[in-house]
This record gives structure tokens, sequence and C-alpha cells, in this order.
């Protein structure tokens, strides 16, 4: 990987930033934050302006260029992958490090007095807009917005916003129509006495009017705003996208049931404008809805008396507590991923003594074996296949540059998962072809440890995610390890991978309470910088659990897991397991056994190999051998409750 | 327990809410929240107003009465406490129960149109009135200031603030002189250009002059704010109180050795006008540290462009992490009250067969035998001594009402501390003296592995103490059980026994990370309302620990018990406990027999009994029988790698 050369981007950026065609004053320091007017994770290709100035592409950071520096902050998972991708006019802020400023005390502590901080405010959410602006002018400076973006401007060939294709999704996947969510939303916006609710974040969107686009990479979403009173509905979207008929009909556009069901579509541009008139015929009760993450522009629209700034909307919560049909779709969703991963750990294990696996094309396996699923419509993220040294860079995503071959004598972690019309996936496996170290193994089972721990705790209703999180971690800090990023993540169902309001992690912002129906990533992890990285993932579903107790009837919960691929056992000290983990693995083990045995059986893909597994495949013509489904197969007659080093070679 | 009268009381304060003499206009609600000027947790007679309106005397809790309704909001630990304490004028708002509408939410929902919202400024911090006052604003009302208090208005027998003597402290007790403490303080201003620093928290006041008084009981401190610039030094106190030569040449007021080290007394309630006064005199670039629990009253004086508010101070935190002297002290300090806490045991033991110990007595008995102890100056807080369904009280005071008498029959809890002139000590210990049931075992069992779990914890350096909540729930949790209460609080060296920025709880807020030097309780708990409560209390300092590995060179931490006091055996289910819990207890045993037991020897309180102990004894005059290190005798020829319940009996 070698890093973007920017010394001339940056000498422009900074004639541009003197620039009073741009504001009225020279500005001295210029906020890139990663996101886009949607504050979107993923970013269309048109707003990829902080890779674009600084090199590094990963999906969280900020750029900030003053007069004589430029500094890029990013957190632990990136620290390698953008002290790579950056030339040296870069410095890398690596947060949560103590030693690291914040971006205001190192603006504060580089600025000349009375200095202008430009940002565009239609990529600076609202939130982090007031705590800049509030530092920034407690030292004497100010935040000001530059309507031109100046990445724009020095960006020659910048890309066309995508308008993809919109795809309807019928009941039988959303479980709820548009049109109970408009209801359901009502009632809450009637309980908190808000009048109007304006959706920004492209998946609340989605969800809401049961659509999917591809206008994002990896998330199923498109370029829209949607503004909701009591009895109107305004989609703000590129018209052009809104002239097939079944999509007409499924928003009811030409015949609406109800007048307040009834959907007008604007173009995408004129939320501002439509904002504007709306509040301009506000009566002096009207509350407006908005996400304290929306963007600084739409949020400064609605004066300040009127605004109710949420941190999280109630189509955010709505969303991540997934109802019955969604769960389904998600359960089939990892069965089919579980079949793809096993078959493609078949084909690793016959093909990697050959010598000609690399990462890249051990991804592209696994992306042509997942296309074959039912249902597929992409990845849904950029698959990070790593060997060795590369392992440990979190979320390495392998390049021609960077490209390992795969072999017998290095560790390998893949980190993939796939967007399917009934749910989305996300895994992480990591194993060895050959014989692990030691200490590997004894890395791989303090991750294993933490990663049951979670999957296994009860605890009770309401509780947070992030009081989970040292669960995840005990184990390896008890060996004075430990792994700089979150535990896990909520999982939208075919919408983004990552998604609030809850998941499992030491920060504990925007946290909401875990309950039954929500789906979150469990993926504690262990990275030995330049020789390898341990990650094991598993998506699972927030279920009620009983155990011997009630206290005060408040219900406990657990979580189920949704992923469905079995964990090497190779990879694991057996000795260091207690009898209980020991059971969860079995009983885990079983599960895959079980469920995704029988759906290789199904598609044909059934197992073959030398006697002792004979008894639990019926032959078939397809032989495909999976090394995990073997593993397990090993005991498959004996009983389960025997200790696992007994099962397990 | 009968509840408080305040139907006449409450008549009172709504006429005075009617009365334009205090405010303006009439105001429809008033709040009255439970701290004094100096947001102190314990608080003197004078400024009890809540419980004064309530008839509720715990140590958290707002009230709030309005023309129709009084409502009084507290969290877990006082749910009973609170009920049975107030008639039914009042509704009890239990917080942290989902169902439980915040303090806003409930004005919002019952007050009529644009109502005026009352509350004292002196006893409201300034961040409770932001909150406050931009929630009530956004919903039509407004919180304003009424300088009188209208609780003094009805109160015709309000005490006189308390005005006793002071202490001095020398370097020996506190490691530091007040001096270097203030150039400390200094240097943090200068990194933070910082001009001015109002100290209004009394024990930090206290610790910053090496100072100690008796103003409020339990917390050894004295009524004072201090304003420190970066030459001067003025300090705010009742000057009738600095007539004792030892203290003025403590404080050197008659001849300072350097100026800027040269101590200004005023009076105590001038301080208001000395802000003021500073401020007026201002240079544009000044800036003011104040702490975001300062009083709103006191924070308004400074103008906003100057005052920098902070979560906490520099001497908030600098008094959190102890030095060698004041680790010393504590130490000692928790071996004095170890050995009260044996004899009060063992004297239980002998005196509850014959029916005459009640939790009041059992309480003056602990009280008794810790003032016999070196250097003891009271308690740090009220005794709780609870039998039965008392226990379940989780702040529980014995009171004549409510009196039971110890049996042999119930679990009896007894959570005390002492002050000592070397340390503050806070201990809870759950026994019983006959057989306890299955089921007590059992809950006692689940929070001694929480007690376990978070004192063996190795952690990182720079871990915040809410990581570690959970870990002393886990076992609570997996059977369906909890407690309404955070795990700890910061433990003040001859100071406050809770005291900040760091801690163990659930709730995350002002949350300092854990360093080496820190003082926290350990002391999760299980109560069955009806019929009893548990609760296993050390104190424990947070020490490096040294694992195996040490990940990006961060350096591990862990937790030493500074309270040496046996746990009983006969509670435990000792089959539930792993071998490392086993061990964890036979090890902290060990200690406590071998430092408790050398001190009992030193204090001619050696023990006797029969034979099987005779060794560990060397025989003296004085003969007194601790039940507890009794137990520990037991095995003392026999190995303590054993597991636990071969050891006791």
């Amino acid at each position: 990987m070698s890093p973007k050369i920017t010394g001339e981007l940056l000498r422009q950026l900074r004639q541009a930033m003197k620039n009073c065609k741009y504001f009225s004053e020279p500005i001295q320091a210029y906020i890139v934050p990663s996101g886009d007017a949607h504050q979107s994770e993923y970013i269309a290709p048109c707003d990829c302006r902080r890779e674009f100035i600084c090199g590094f592409n990963g999906s969280a950071g900020t750029a900030i260029v003053t007069e004589q520096h430029a500094a890029l902050w990013t957190d632990g998972r990136y620290f390698l992958q953008a002290s790579q991708q950056m030339d040296n006019n870069w410095t890398l802020m690596k947060m949560g490090l103590k030693e690291t400023p914040s971006q205001e005390d190192w603006l504060i502590s580089i600025l000349p007095e009375n200095s202008k901080v430009g940002v565009d405010p239609w990529i600076i959410a609202a939130d982090q807009w007031k705590n800049m602006s509030k530092a920034l002018t407690s030292a004497g400076h100010s935040l000001v917005a530059v309507q031109d973006n100046l990445i724009d401007v020095v960006w020659m060939d910048r890309p066309e916003r995508p308008s993809t294709q919109l795809r309807t999704l019928g009941l039988e996947y959303t479980g709820m129509s548009w049109q109970d969510k408009i209801t359901a939303l009502r009632t809450k916006m009637t309980e908190r006495k808000v009048t109007w609710f304006v959706a920004t974040a492209l998946d609340e969107i989605a969800w809401l009017f049961n659509l999917r686009g591809a206008d994002i990479e990896y998330n199923p979403v498109f370029f829209a705003y949607a503004i909701v009173g009591m009895n109107t509905i305004r989609l703000f979207v590129d018209l052009k996208r809104l002239s097939d008929p079944a999509l007409r009909d499924h928003l009811q556009l030409d015949s609406p049931s109800k007048p307040e069901l009834s959907i007008h579509t604007y173009p995408y541009e004129s939320v501002y404008t439509e904002l504007q008139a709306i509040c301009a015929a506000h009566s002096p009760k009207d509350k407006v809805w908005i996400c304290d993450k929306a963007s600084c522009a739409l949020t400064q629209v609605i004066p300040k008396a009127h605004r109710t700034p949420i941190p999280y909307t109630p189509l955010c919560l709505a969303k991540a507590v997934k109802n019955e049909s969604e769960i389904q779709g998600m359960k089939m969703a990892h069965i089919k991923d579980a079949v793809a991963l096993c078959e493609l750990f078949a084909w690793l294990e016959k093909e990697i003594p050959k010598g000609t696996v690399t990462e890249m094309s051990a991804a592209d396996k696994a992306e042509e074996l997942r296309s074959q699923q039912k249902e597929f419509v992409g990845l849904s993220f950029p698959t990070i296949s790593s060997v060795g040294p590369n392992g440990a860079i979190i979320h390495y995503r392998p390049l021609p540059e960077t490209n390992r071959t795969l072999s017998m004598n290095e560790v390998y972690l893949i980190d993939s998962g796939a967007q399917y019309v009934d749910g989305t996936t996300d895994v992480t496996r990591t194993v060895h072809f050959g014989t692990p170290s030691a200490f590997e193994k004894e890395c791989f089972t303090y991750v294993l440890k933490g990663h049951i721990a979670v999957s296994a705790a009860i605890f009770p209703n309401g509780t947070k995610g992030h009081l989970l999180d040292s669960f995840a971690r005990a184990a390896l800090w008890e060996s004075g390890l430990d792994y700089l990023h979150g535990t896990g993540h909520g999982v939208g169902c075919f919408l983004n991978v990552h998604e609030g309001p809850c998941g499992i992690s030491y920060k504990t912002f925007a946290d909401e309470p875990l309950e039954a129906g929500m789906i979150v990533s469990d993926e504690p992890g262990y990275y030995e910088d330049g020789s390898f990285g341990i990650r094991i993932e598993n998506v699972v579903l927030v279920v009620p659990a009983q155990p011997k107790y009630n206290y005060r009837n408040r219900g406990s919960l657990t979580f189920e897991p949704l992923t469905l691929v079995p964990i090497q056992v190779k990879m694991m000290n057996t000795e260091m397991l207690t009898q209980k983990e020991r059971e969860w693995v079995n009983e885990y083990h079983r599960k895959c056994r079980e469920v995704i045995g029988a759906e290789l059986e199904r598609q044909g893909l059934t197992l073959v190999q030398s006697n002792p597994f004979a008894e639990f495949c019926n032959c078939s013509a397809v032989i495909i051998v999976c090394i995990f489904l073997i593993i397990l197969c090993v005991s498959h007659s004996a009983s389960f409750v025997k200790p696992l080093y007994q099962q397990f070679y």
C-alpha cells in the first residue's frame, strides 16, 4: 500500500481556504468529516472527500487542514491502515490513546488568535457542530459554515451522485406495511406532542417505505429525505426513479388509500426549501423532531424553539427491534451464508497446499459462493481477507500491492458478509490450515472465551449493551491483552450491516437498552501487530431468557447465535476452557451440524468422508468436503457431554 | 417508622409559592433538591430542607411541589424507606424504573401552560439548572431563581449553620503541604490557560488546605469557599474560626513564606460579592474554572465567556489519587477498624443467644469498640444495622420504632465505618448466628462471586470503573437476580466516605479512569424485599498488576483489599464457588489472620479457644473471642490450597 501523494492537493485546498469567493474572509482551518449529507457510514464515491484529500479510505476518520498542518483522526481499527495510506504531509491522530489531543484541543493549540475554522454544514452533524463550535468559541475562534465544499472545488473528476433502481419489499420480508409504519410513527409523535418528523438517515427512509436501492456500495439504500406530518408525507428523491409502475403501486402514488397516507414526492434537492416553507407556516406550538446527528445545515433550518433534537429517532429504534418476519428472514440468510462459508473453507483446505490462493482470490471465492445462494444481492461490506501480519490491520482490505498468499504456516482471518433479500450477514472466522503456534492458540482461546461470555450472558431486560462489553475482554485483560475496538454493533435486516441505536462497546453514547428482537454482532478479537489477527464474530439475536428467578418481574435476556459457522477447534487450547465453555462450543457445533448440515444436504452439497463420518452423510452425487463440518463429525457418535479435548483431537 | 404528616406544611409552602414577596409572580411548582450550597451529599441540619418538607431522610432525592401534587424522586436504595417515611400527600417516583417519568417530563405533563417553576439557585447545581431549564423552556414553561428559600420561609425552628473547631493535619498524614497542593493546582491552571479557580466542594477545600472540621455529621469538613488565582489565595470561612494560633501558623496567616502563597481570609458569605469583584476586574482573556456541579447562583456570577465549567475539578482528581502517606494511613485505619469489627462479632456471638441485642444496641456497640481505637474521630456514615426484612431496606438506619432484636434465625447485615485521623473506613458484612437457609446461602454466594470478580479483576490502565460494574452482577444475573445500586464509590482519606470522580457503577456520568492510588469500595448485594438483605463490602486500593503480557505497554491494574474483616464461611454455598474463587477467599482470610491477628495481639486482644487454635495464639491476659478469626483458625495447620469446603467445617 503506497501512500497518496497530497502535496499539490493540499496547496490547492489552502488556496481555496484563502479565497474570499467561498467565504467572506480567509479561513485558517478546514474540517473534512468522513460522512455525507445523511451522516452515512459507508458513502458513495462522490462523497469520499476525506479519502480524496488524505488517501485514507477507512470507514471512520476526520481530516483537518490548517495553513501549516494536516492531521487525520481515526480509531484503533485503522491506525496501521491510515499510517500506510497517508504521505508525510499528514499527522495521524490516534483516537482513544491518552496522549492524543481532541480535534478541538489540537486546533486551539496551533491556531493563531481569532481564527476561522470552516466546514461544509451539510456534512457535519448538528451535535458535532455544536460541540466544536462551543470549544472554538471559548478559545476565541469561530466555526463557520462554508456553503461550497472546498474539497469539491479542488476535486476535478468528482463522480456523479448515483441514482440506482429502487426495489420494493413485500410483507413476507418486512412483516409490516409502510402505511402501518407511518401510523406507528405518528402515534409516537402524538405521545411526544411532535407535529413534524424529518428523516435524514438513508437506512431509516428505506426501512420506513419498505424500499431498497443500491446508491451506496454494500448498503441497499437510496439518496432521499422524508418529512412526515400528522396528515402529510413528503418524500424527497430523484423523481426519475419513480417511473416504475410496480414502485408507484407500492407507494400508492397514483391512488392513495387515505389522504393522510398519500405520499407527495419532491426532488431530492428541494428538502431545504420545503422544510423552510413548513417552518415558516409553523404554528407557535409545532415541534419538529430531527436526529441530533442530522446535518447542521438542515437542522438549522428549523427555528431553535421548534426543534426537538433527539439522539436517535423513533424509526431508528423501531427498525432495531426486528419483527417475526424479519427474524425469520435473518435466520434464512444466515443459513445460506453459512453454507457458502462452509464451501469456502472446504475449497481453501483443498487449494491452499497448491500455493495459489491469495487474500484477494479467497475473498473473490467467498463472494462467488455466496452469489450462488438464493436472493443474494451483494456483499454487506468489503471482505476482510487477511493472512498473518495483515490480520493485525483490523479493517484491512486486500489490495494488489498488499495481497498475500494463504499458506499452511499463517493464521487466516476472514470477516465477510452479504446482503440477501431476506437479511444481512456479518461473520468472522479465524483459522489455521497447518499447525498454529501455542501463542496463537492461547490468544484465540482468550478471544473465544470473550465471545462465549457475551453470547451466553444472561442479563436483565433494559440492560444497555455497554454493560456487556467487559465480559468480552475479561479473559484477555487477565493476561494483559485487549483489543482496540468495540465488541458489537447493531445489524440491519437487508439494510446497513452497522446500525444503531444498540451495540456492545466500552463507548456509551447513544446506547439504547437491549430488548428482545434486536440483532447485534459479538466480535471480540486480538491483534498482534506485525504477526497475526484473531477475531471470532457471530451475529446474535436478543431473546428472552428464563433463569431460575425473576427479580422484580423485570425479565431476563440472552443471545441466540444466528451465525451458524463452526469455530475451528484446532485454534483452541481446550485446556484453557471451563466445562461451561466447552459445553457452549459443543452445543453450538451441534446446532451448526443440525441446521447447516440439513441445508447442505437440501442443496445437494452433502459431506462424504472416510468411514467414521459416513453415518452423518446421506451420500450424494455432489461432494463438497467441508473442513469444519468434518471436525464436527469426528465425534458424531460420541456424547457431547464429554470434555471437548476428548472429542476434538 | 411512621410517615411525617405534611398536609399543613404543604399548605404553607403553596401559599409562599403564590406570595409575590418571594418572586415577582406566583410560581406553579417548587423544586427542593437535597443538597446544600456546596452540593454536599451529607448535609448539616440547617440544610435538610427536602427532609423537612416530605419526611424522607435518605441521602439522595428531590422533592417537587406543585399546586396539586407533591412528588419525591429517589433511587433504588431508598424505595422502601421513602415509602415508609412519607405520608400520602406524596407520590414516590422510583428512579431507574422504565415507567418512572423524569422530573422534567412529569412537570411538563402536569403543569398548566406557561408555568413558572421555582428553585433556590444556591442549592441547585449549574448543570442541573441548565438541563431542567432547557427542558421546561422547550415546553413553554420557565425555571426561575427564587432568592429566598421557600422551605426556610415555612420552617419555623430551622437550626443555625454550624461552625466547629478546625483541625490541622501534618505532613505525616497528608504527604503533601497545602502550599505544594496550591502550586500543583496552579500548574494545571497554567496548562489549561485558566487564571482563576473557584473551589466550592467542602471536601476539596478541606483537602487543599490540609484542614478538617466537623460542620457536617460523618464528614470532617467545614463550610468554606476558596478562590485561587495565579498569585492570590482567598479563603471564605467564618472568621471566628481562625483565632487558634496553631491554625494561624498552619495557614501562615501572619507570616506567609511567599506573597503568592499568602492566604487572604474573608467571611463565608462574601464569596458572591468577591467573585463578582474579581470578574468585574477580568481581563478579556481570563478564564475561570468552576465545577459544573457548583451552585447555579455562584456559577452565574461568572460571565459566560469567561466560565469554564468542568465535570470535576483538578482538586477532585488529585484528591482521588492517594499518595504514599495517605495510603499508609488508610491501611492503618482499616487495620484498627477490622480489630473493632472482630471484637463486635465476638461480642454478638456471645450476647445474641440472650436475646438482648437489638439493631440499635449492636450499632452502638460497634461505635463504642471503634471509639476505643487510636485516633478515632467519629463514624463515617450512619451505621446500617439491620436484621431480617430490615436488611432489604438498602440504606436502612435503625430507629426506635423499627428496631429489631438480633436472633439466631435471621440474617444480620451491618454496613458501618469510621473516621480516624489517618483514614476513613466503610465495610459491610452479612452474617448468620444460627443456620442460614439454602436460599440465603445461594444469594450470599452469588454476591460473593460478584465481590471477588471485581476485587480480583485485572484490567488495563485507563479503564473506567463502569466497565467493571457488570463483573459484580454476572453471577446474580445468570440466576435472574440483581441489585438496584452501584457497585462502588470513591472513598476519601479522613474525608467523605463517598467521593468522586471514580467509582464502579452502571451509571457512567463523571466516571474518571481508574489509576493506581485510587481507593474505591466493592459492594455488590442482593435484597429480598420483606425477607433479608445481603451485601459484602470491602474498601479496595487500585494497584498495578503484572499479568503475563503487556499489550501496547499500557500496563494493568487490579485491586488490593484494604478492608481485612473475614467473610462468614457459614453463609457460603462453597459448592457454587470455582477453584479460583475458593483460592481468593482462602488467601483473603490468610491475610486477615496475619495482619489483624498480629494487631489483635499487639493490642492485647488475642484469641484463646479450645485446642486446635491454641497454636495460633500467644496467650494473653485479655481474652476476646472473635467468631470470625476462629473460623479462620480451624484449619490453621492445614494447607490453604485445599478446597474451601474441606478447610472450613
